[in-house]
């Protein structure tokens, strides 16, 4: 099934222990539909400067993203400064440009309105709202969000959680949203507001995932060598996302398979700055290393 | 196989965002003999004061744990004070009271030195050291310790690394005895010191393992209702090692297993104060949680 992402498009100057990177592909809805298209055909939603290196638009092209959707206008492209420190497990953000970004409209194109799978990755829910007015009956509704939009726009958020089947948040923004330090009332919470499944990212120790059936949750796939955490939590909803779209179904078997290849997709990003680990993926790659997260958490013998 | 524990026994006072209990039975021992006796028979040495009510020992004795090596001297028993706020996550410590505690010296009961599985809490690695000299070729030797050790007496507790088939450290410990902050390679400096398996406990977030067979990472059992964390640990420590003491062997399987029911001990530990859960638990509730935990983590459909 074809699926629609909305999100940022950024370059952004990273600072980890482990080195530096200036003005890199970043943003959510890239690293989303780079992990996606491993699955399935994804359609982007982006706003880029005319700064935008065309070579950018090209490597996604590679993998068959459909840019239609990439509005370039004229200004710079939405830049993000940031760094991480010991464990990664927080970034501190630097500067943040929006750029071109700052007054982003989504604007569906035509052929993209029935794509049946959608992805809101973290923008103002107001705008998360507008697009789905824009696409006819999808049959999968995901979103992402941000601290930001709880503390500002925690209103527009709920109404949107009301209209979504998946919310996915990172256990901060579980956490925040709740109102909660404990992150199965967090969850809990969240379900209660309309999504059919709450899955709660947490980093190196992987995610949970709560809906009427009841919990699902799993460690993280141990990666010695983190050298960038950026995009982790987008390329896991990517892995998700894509794995639902490719198999067509959503149940409490998909969804826990897909949930996995989340993680599976995750483990790879941190591995290197930007899409560079992903870039030298290919099918067995992946397939290995879930084949590795079935070995490394079965204890059903 | 019976099981030898050596460890601190307390009256810990602890504040919790949910209320507050005074000199409560608590220690290294005290949780991990509990826990451990659902599986196996457990023989513990400790020193308590002349202060120490006597309905603890009769309650120890209520699941068949073997006293007589419970040294009772001249003056108070071991007293904690601390608080624990949000997330729970960490300890405040208020006052530590070593009393009777401060000069112990473990002394192995005769008929406790053909124990075949010798579990080492929390002491100095000194007197841990001193208790494997006091005992006849165990099958099964596993350790714990806490910062204090690693930052006053690391060429101990090194020494002792080499001498136990599995230690048992919380991730913070692992940190800051390997000195990185990745776990993965905390886990394998670990390792490298000389124990077959090194375990991982990560509180909310479950347990790793690391051996020469590779890793085994599992979520924790999710809680609503967190009352106390204290004596979780001690408790993951009980019904892991319970567990290979009652399968009588070490191997991938058995191992993965005793982990989760340790997984399965401790999340009953954290939802009361002291022993007050586990006391009311029966066999079926543990084989209970077991399977639920199987079901919420599975995802080979």
């Amino acid at each position: 099934m074809a699926i629609l992402v909305v999100g940022s498009i950024a370059l952004d100057t990273i600072e980890t222990p482990h080195g530096k990177a200036v003005d890199i592909l970043g943003g959510s809805a890239v690293y989303f539909a780079y992990a996606a298209s491993f699955f399935d055909r994804v359609n982007m939603v982006g706003v880029v400067g005319e700064d935008f290196p065309d070579e950018h638009v090209k490597l996604l092209h590679t993998r068959m993203i459909d840019t239609e959707g990439l509005q370039v206008i004229k200004g710079q492209t939405f830049r993000w400064v940031g760094s991480y420190e010991g464990e990664m497990n927080n970034a501190k953000t630097h500067s943040t440009c929006l750029n071109v970004f700052e007054n982003f409209q989504p604007i569906i194109p035509e052929k993209y309105k029935n794509s049946e799978v959608v992805f809101l990755a973290n923008i103002d829910p107001d705008l998360q709202i507008g697009v789905l007015s824009q696409v006819t009956k999808p049959k999968l509704v995901v979103c992402d969000t941000m601290n930001l939009w709880i503390n500002t726009k925690k209103k527009s958020l709920t109404k949107l959680l009301g209209m979504v089947d998946i919310a996915v948040l990172n256990e901060g923004e579980a956490r925040l949203y709740a109102g909660t330090q404990n992150l199965i009332k967090a969850a809990k919470h969240l379900l209660e507001q309309g999504p059919k499944y709450v899955i709660i990212k947490k980093g190196e120790n992987g995610a949970m995932m709560l809906s009427s059936h009841g919990f699902f949750a799993t460690p993280g796939f141990p990666i010695e060598h983190v050298k960038d955490p950026t995009g982790a939590g987008d390329t896991f909803a990517g892995g998700l996302v894509g794995n639902l779209a490719k198999w067509g179904k959503v149940d409490k078997a998909s969804l826990r398979k897909a949930l996995i290849y989340g993680c599976v997709m995750a483990s790879f990003t941190v591995e290197d700055f930007s899409l560079d680990r992903m870039k030298k993926l290919d099918n067995k790659d992946i397939s290995d290393r879930y084949l590795e997260f079935v070995n490394l958490t079965n204890f059903h013998f």
